[in-house]
Formats: structure tokens, sequence, C-alpha cells
């Protein structure tokens, strides 16, 4: 299973956004939306083989934690609002007071925040500039992924990566938006045949 | 110069679209946005080597011939509505009787077809399956890149680009959508070095 772990820092927790808003009310949820077309399409199908956890740290209830999972989910269409309809449907469900709850199919919500995501996830790769060539990275196709918003990961988050041994891997020396990131590691393991 | 050429085939041809709905009464516009995100954002920055052309071919009044030029370009944000919104002014604005003007800074309108398009642009790659493999290729950083949206080129389409000697590149086994297929050649160019 490939897994990508997204976080958005201002992504807000409440259903009662704009789809017609996602950069501005919604806090960059149009972020969250491409980073959720860009792990889980490919042409005429999706990627089965692919979960994708958006971890939601805006206001007014952090955290809220999304799950996307490809073999499972319906009602999703590439645009931006499409994800994001079904973040909203998720948020007007509400997290359970424990675990996570299907609020559409392949789309579940929980109350889990950036550390207890990771904590409940192996083989964590930190995609970060200073980390090893990904083409000089052999993958099993059991990893998780992690990437942040348009704001760099905070230190707490970076340590909670720190802590669970993530690796660090370098894309190169541009820097790239989250949703191209994503497209570029799906695509290497692709090439190497996972 | 990078240039990338997108056909949008149903993707209308006057501005009196919605931008809430971008997949249905805009004729896909929303791939056609995303291509033109994938093609021109790093992160915090746009790529100045880049020019993006949006043949657009739907009803009622094609061709249109939408250019974005990375570095002219401004207000341009990466969400679907910023792209399609630049493209509706465009459309408000009106193709001239010749040649490409400019409607908004660094976006410039024409009534070219995708053959006039094709025919004023240099080393065209048409990417597709059957051709070599992407990473076996050497580019030179002047290269016209050609997809199509949610369908192939028709046959016509393809004459075109084989009068131009077109060269095929293939990305690999799976077919992807169109601004993945972007973010992939931008990034093996950036490999490259280009």
């Amino acid at each position: 299973m490939r897994r990508f772990v997204i976080v958005g820092h201002k992504a807000v927790t409440m259903p009662k956004f704009s789809l017609n808003d996602l950069p501005g009310g919604a806090g960059r949820m149009d972020i969250i939306a491409r980073c959720i077309n860009s792990s889980l399409f490919l042409s005429h199908d999706l990627r089965r083989n692919v979960d994708t956890y958006a971890v939601l740290l805006g206001e007014p209830n952090p955290p809220v934690t999304v799950r996307f999972n490809g073999e499972k989910v319906r009602y999703l269409s590439p645009d931006e609002r499409s994800a994001a309809a079904l973040i909203k449907k998720a948020l007007e469900k509400g997290a359970p007071m424990t675990g996570e709850e299907e609020s559409t199919p392949g789309v579940y919500i929980s109350k889990r925040s950036f550390e207890d995501t990771i904590s409940g996830l192996d083989n964590i790769i930190y995609l970060h500039e200073e980390g090893e060539d990904i083409r000089n990275v052999r993958f099993t196709g059991d990893e998780t992924f992690v990437l942040s918003d348009h704001q760099n990961l905070t230190p707490e988050e970076e340590s909670v990566l720190e802590r669970k041994g993530a690796k660090k891997v370098s894309l190169g020396d541009l820097l790239y938006h989250a949703d191209h990131c994503i497209v570029m590691v799906n695509y290497e393991l692709d090439r190497q045949g996972l």
C-alpha cells in the first residue's frame, strides 16, 4: 500500500465552507483537494493501492483527519470541488469519539492528530530537499510519504517524524507544490514496477 | 523555452461559463486549468521558461487558443478557478482577426486552430505510449509537448503532428491524466538540468 499524508495547517475543520472559495475561506483546502487528485487518479481509473490522509489543522475544531481509500472511494471526480465536497460531507458527519467512521464510500473521518496518524503508519518517508535522491532509493511499495501544504512542517511535526525514524528523500534541487510532489512520487514508484 | 500544448476538445469558447461548473458546463475546462497549474507553478514561484497553449475546441466559436506565458503572467493562483477565470477574461476580450492579443498580463488570445498553433512551434513531442521512453531521451529545453484532454487526439490532429515530424515519447506503461503528464515532463527536464 502506498500512503500519502498531507498536512493542511489552515484547512478548516467545520463543514460550512464554500466550495467557491477553497483557497481563502476554507484555508487552502484547494491544496488538499489537488493532493487527493494527484495521489489517486490514473487516466480512466483510480489507484486502488493508495490511501491518502488529509490532516486538517485549521479552525474551529482541529485536528481532524480524513482518509481517502483508492480501492473503495466513490463519487470522486478529478476537479478540486469534488474532493473538497467529499471532505465537506465528512465534516458534516463529524468524527466519532474514537477510531474513524466512513462518511461516504471509501472516505473516513477521525479526530486523529498528525502524531496519531503517523504513529499508526509504517515506513515513513519525509520528502525534504536534504534527503537522499529519490532516484537512488529502492522502494517496496509499502511506504508512507509525508507532505505539507503551503507552510513547512512545524518543528513539533518534524520531531514526530524523527521519533518514527522517518527517512528523508529528496526530489531534487527545486521546490515543488505538494500535489506535484505526489505525482512525482507515484510516478517513481510506477517506474520501479511497484 | 519549454512549451506545452493542451487540446480541450469540448472546452467552451464563450465567456459565459460558470466557474462553479468547470467539468460540466465549461466542457472539462477543469482539465485545462490543472494543466496550466502543472505547467507553470513551482513552490512560491512560476516557471519563467514555459509557454502553455490551451487550444479550446468546444462550442460555440472554435477554435480559440489561449496562451499563458510563465515570465509575464500575473493574477494566476494555483487553484482551478483562477486559471479558468483568466481564460474567461480572455474570452470576454475576444480574439483579434489576426495574430494574438493580450487579455490580462501574460495571457494571450487568438483564433488559431490546433494546426495553426503547432505549425508555428518547433521540436514537437507527442506524448504517446508507443514512443521512446522519456528517461532515454536527452532534451534541449526547447521542446513543444503536446497533450490531449480526456479524449484522445483525433486522427486529423495526429496527422498535423506527423506532418511536423513530431517525435513520440512515452512516460511508461500506465496512462495518466494530462496535468500529471505535464508534472512528469517538467520534472524530467528539471532532472536533466534544463
